[in-house]
């Protein structure tokens, strides 16, 4: 709710000026940065949305969690969808592939995260209970301090700037002993295309772009180059076809729920096989 | 000249409205983006600047340069030097890295870049003659999807909005058949503090923030965790007391070009050994 609210009023800003800048203090999980980002698009302007989490990210030459995954995500709309989405946390990975590879009992590429000595992992379980994720670029020599420094940028304009907790002090609701409001801080931006050039003149050279860059050639054993948000949209029209697949302890919990709020749940259909984690 | 109007522009705009954003078009290599970005900081603004440059990174998946290396800047102000500036190449690395490497005969590290087949190369020469640069992240596993996704972010910004050419229209200035008017665009911002909470707040948040990530435990055989901006800071302290390091055929080019146009150039003192690439 408070993030809707925010990028709306991001919105309306930059209908006014040109520009509109929201950050927003105390509040919890948002879903998905993305989305907000996207609500720009129908208004013919740019979006972005950024939010502090839990700390569960290593500074380059740091062993201990001192920033939250931190996703940015930047939004442009095009003539034709899918529209430039692009949503990604600031470190190598969000946890979310981690919980996945230890659900899966795998080890995870080097890269990923460190242990509690701050060495190199590829287990998924040390990386989360005593370890750290690394930020984006990973190791030195490929510059991660860029991927750290990305998320002291979403910090910085989320909660430095919304007055609200941020860095180690956010926190994690992975640790059971502090459930309950995360207390995290949001940033939501709009860029009004029409102050810049016709917005038809810009979803042209938008559409031109990413043409472009999906007909260049391709590297070894590649047989596509996806542009930001392209893979997403996709599986979401494949959603809309054939259905939501869940995997089924996620079914047994709504059913569960359901029964217990006494509400109608619609029969899931037998699994096709496909799974999303 | 351009990028300093434009940078002023946004800041004026900041004043009045709370945020200014200002593309750039047409324009030639401008320097250092942190340079722009950090003109922000004595209006108590936070301030960005990005631009594309000449083709030389591949999309992830692709083998062929698409993107420049679109550097981003962000600087933000605290109360004690140095202020936070982060200023990165989009890329894993920066052209000039692999040319550092080139004069010094030596190989790259795996991550850097790719050979005209599209594979993993460490041979600088072969990179940067007919190869292509790749985005942060370096590689598909370590989401170098998010650097090729945050080239296209600042190229959107700049080119797109900006009106002028992109992507792989952009000149390339290393290609010697094509050497004259770069023809980038960039991209100017500047977020005015004050209109999110007082100025004095700010800064001492970020100080407090900062000395945090400082003296947080370090990884095995660090000595220092720095944050962005800091190195060049202290480096730049110390070329104020020492003198600027320059290396010999820099000098002769420059003694020359003072014999031609029948200036006077100030002696250079003698070389202590360090050496800045």
């Amino acid at each position: 709710v408070a993030a809707e609210f925010s990028m709306n009023l991001a919105i309306e800003q930059a209908r006014t000026t040109g520009v509109g800048f929201v950050a927003t203090r105390r509040s919890n999980h948002f879903g998905i940065a993305g989305y907000y980002a996207a609500m720009a698009l129908e208004h013919g302007m740019i979006g972005l949305c950024g939010t502090n989490t839990g700390p569960i990210v290593a500074p380059t030459f740091g062993r201990t969690p001192m920033l939250g995954t931190n996703p940015l995500a930047i939004a442009a709309p095009t003539s034709m969808p899918p529209d430039f989405l692009l949503d990604m946390a600031t470190s190598a990975v969000s946890g979310g592939k981690l919980q996945v590879a230890i659900r899966a009992g795998k080890p995870v590429p080097h890269g990923w995260g460190i242990d509690a000595t701050g060495a190199d992992s590829a287990d998924p379980g040390a990386i989360l209970a005593h370890g750290a994720l690394l930020p984006l670029g990973s190791f030195e020599p490929l510059s991660s301090y860029k991927g750290f420094g990305l998320a002291m940028v979403v910090e910085i304009l989320a909660g430095v700037l919304g007055g609200g907790v941020f860095g180690p002090d956010v926190i994690a609701l992975t640790k059971p002993q502090r459930a309950g409001h995360a207390n995290v801080s949001h940033v939501f931006g709009a860029i009004d295309i029409g102050r810049f050039l016709p917005l038809q003149d810009f979803r042209a050279r938008m559409d031109a772009w990413l043409d472009a860059i999906r007909s260049a050639p391709r590297a070894p054993g590649a047989d596509r180059i996806y542009v930001p948000g392209e893979k997403e949209w996709e599986l979401e029209a494949r959603h809309h076809a054939t259905g939501v697949p869940l995997m089924p302890p996620v079914v047994e919990a709504l059913q569960a729920m359901a029964a217990r709020l006494r509400v109608s749940m619609p029969s899931p259909v037998a699994a096709t096989g496909e799974r999303d984690a």
